[in-house]
């Protein structure tokens, strides 16, 4: 038997314990928690076989009542002794993506982003379109390009067109662009023609993950209208390997900022879902914004009511995102296409003045939230380097 | 054994064999061929157990050299005695979703459909956005709510708010509005970073469907700018029960519309993928319209190297929509805001005079097409009766 520890001050501690999925040399990938710097193989642990899947899709099937028996049973796991050949220091597991991803949709839930974008793409009108403080502006997404954090980006390659330019031309972005988010992952689906009220979020959502929507912003600005963003953003989207419980947030829930005018009942939550995440940003190692995720307009409660008013049904695995985090000050913004002012106003990086990502530039967004037992705990990491463009297609 | 006999004239000869899921009383879903006004099952007629799963997936994953040989099979086949307990009268079977949808992309491809749409949103902007001629403009959907032929559309609920109204109500779609479409069925998917080129789509693509990508146009015009429509759609969408292969459409393909501009060179196809289906719109038993396939400005070649040429991966089940298909005259357009002028001009349906969808209302779409033995081949019908919205979520 082994006995756990966990560091001081560890994000992972006993309030946290994350899921994701991971394999070791020679074994299938099975899910695992994570435990201070340890990977729990619950297969193995529990004996449970829902564990012994490549995807939390089976567990989080299960329901709100098992989620909630299963993280006592691992916290009475991990407090005493756990079976040998069940713990596995967290640098010597590959992780992979933790859910299989149904469908894939992107919100646009914070004001200061939404109103920096319309800025930027539209200067001669309202930075707010007249629907935005009515409802949670959302679209769907590519959910078969959702990849784990880790994996390269390649440069892709598409149709821009600089508003000086007579005709669009091909070739790899020169505008590829991050957005710091987190998303949120379903557990518990709903039928078609039953909508989700806000205060059935925490029975249907299970965790919470960070995730990097990369966006080549001029092959969205010659795409996007009037259908919205394609090609632009369905080469990849990055999630981090750790999904946090819902559970483990209770801390860090938070009232939503004042939302005027008042939501239409369908929107309205019994207590808001607000949460009080620490997001960071960093750019080769270096620290270029701190999205404060409390700012954010729309809860997650009120996006998974929204999505779901028109009676369209929801499946496990399901991955909604909040839209790129961004704060009120320029040191908070989640995108690099606001940090620098649409490229014009540099930021430095290591010395160097930078506007959008260059070929071998990495990218790593982090997050921390209040934990239960009053420290912090972590949501990891997503991580994410981008590949020269391959050429292929031209 | 038992000897088929095919019906003179009938759309389902040995030029067409479309794939379907099918069960009967007591028996699980599995796959199976239409020829005439039976069903054969492939499982038991061919003894291989890709076919004994719930849907097409296993055996489109195989590849198209397999497609094309296992087609060889059936005809052969069919042509002699077929084993006795493998052959169902199409009317005594229960057909179900033919595939499991992955992604689900709506493409805009008709020039007609297009202008017509950005006169009725767009008053006072031309009718086309200046990227149209350029790149078959499209966007995601909601794979998970795509459903087979025969599934009722519960009326969805959500925000809508008309030009005069000084902010949005909630309640039941008051312009509930149909699309009629051909959805094309990827086969063999590829890999993120390598796209699919115009010539590879015959690889690639398995066959198609009729799809009706139901629309609630109120909803729709509210909510989508700038990201593009979401809930108006995301509610259902509907396919046909039949698969007819890539391969049935041989005598089908014809030129596209001329291209001016000329696309650049990743859209440029070697032969075209236009064509020449014809389809038809009943609505409550009477026909309306009937859209002509052969005007569509993109072909579906086009439509998959765009979707992939930004290093977008696809899966088998990855489902993508032409757009809806209006020809030039009137009576030839594919949904009922461009037939009735966004419901200024009603239509006469069975005496009635009409311009959106009512509760009870029932909209069939078939379509055919030329088959490679000089007569027509089917794609059968996509059907859909609209019920009352429930209120749940008000």
């Amino acid at each position: 038997m082994t006995t756990l520890t966990i560091p001081d001050g560890s994000l992972f501690g006993l309030d946290n314990l994350p899921y994701g999925v991971f394999s070791t040399p020679g074994a299938a990938p099975r899910v695992g928690v994570r435990v201070g710097d340890s990977v729990v193989d619950l297969a193995r642990a529990l004996g449970d076989d829902v564990f012994a899947r490549p995807t939390l899709n089976p567990f989080m099937e299960q329901g709100h009542r098992r989620w909630t028996a299963v993280r006592e049973q691992i916290t009475e796991l991990v407090s005493g002794d756990v079976p040998d050949g069940a713990v596995h220091p967290v640098g010597a597991v590959t992780l992979h993506l933790p859910f299989r991803v149904g469908d894939y949709v992107d919100f646009y839930a914070s004001e200061h982003h939404a109103a920096n974008l319309g800025r930027l793409f539209r200067p001669d009108a309202a930075p707010l379109m007249p629907n935005w403080k009515h409802l949670p502006v959302g679209y769907h997404g590519r959910g078969g390009t959702v990849v784990v954090s880790g994996t390269d980006i390649v440069r892709p390659c598409g149709q821009r067109k600089a508003p000086g330019e007579a005709a669009p031309t091909f070739g790899p972005s020169r505008r590829l662009d991050i957005e710091a988010e987190m998303g949120f992952v379903v557990g518990t689906g709903s039928e078609q023609g039953s909508p989700v009220s806000c205060d059935d979020f925490a029975e249907r959502v299970f965790g919470a993950v960070i995730v990097n929507d990369w966006s080549a912003r001029d092959i969205q600005s010659w795409e996007y209208v009037p259908l919205g963003p394609f090609l632009g953003k369905s080469f990849a989207t990055s999630v981090s390997p750790w999904v946090v419980p819902l559970l483990a947030l209770e801390a860090a829930r938070v009232d939503t900022p004042v939302q005027d005018p008042r939501p239409l009942p369908y929107l309205r939550e019994s207590r808001a879902w607000g949460l009080d995440v620490d997001m960071a940003v960093e750019w080769n190692g270096q620290e270029v914004s701190r999205p404060p995720y409390r700012e954010m307009y729309w809860s997650p409660a009120q996006m998974l009511a929204h999505m779901t008013v028109n009676g369209a049904s929801t499946r496990a695995g399901d991955l909604y995102a909040s839209g790129t985090v961004s704060g009120p000050e320029k040191g908070q913004r989640g995108a690099f296409i606001e940090l620098t002012w649409g490229g014009g106003e540099p930021v430095g990086v290591n010395g160097e003045e930078r506007t959008f990502l260059r070929d071998g530039d990495e990218v790593a967004i982090s997050a921390t939230a209040p934990g239960t037992a009053g420290g912090r705990i972590g949501f990891g990491e997503v991580r994410g380097r981008v590949l020269p463009a391959t050429g292929a297609g031209e």
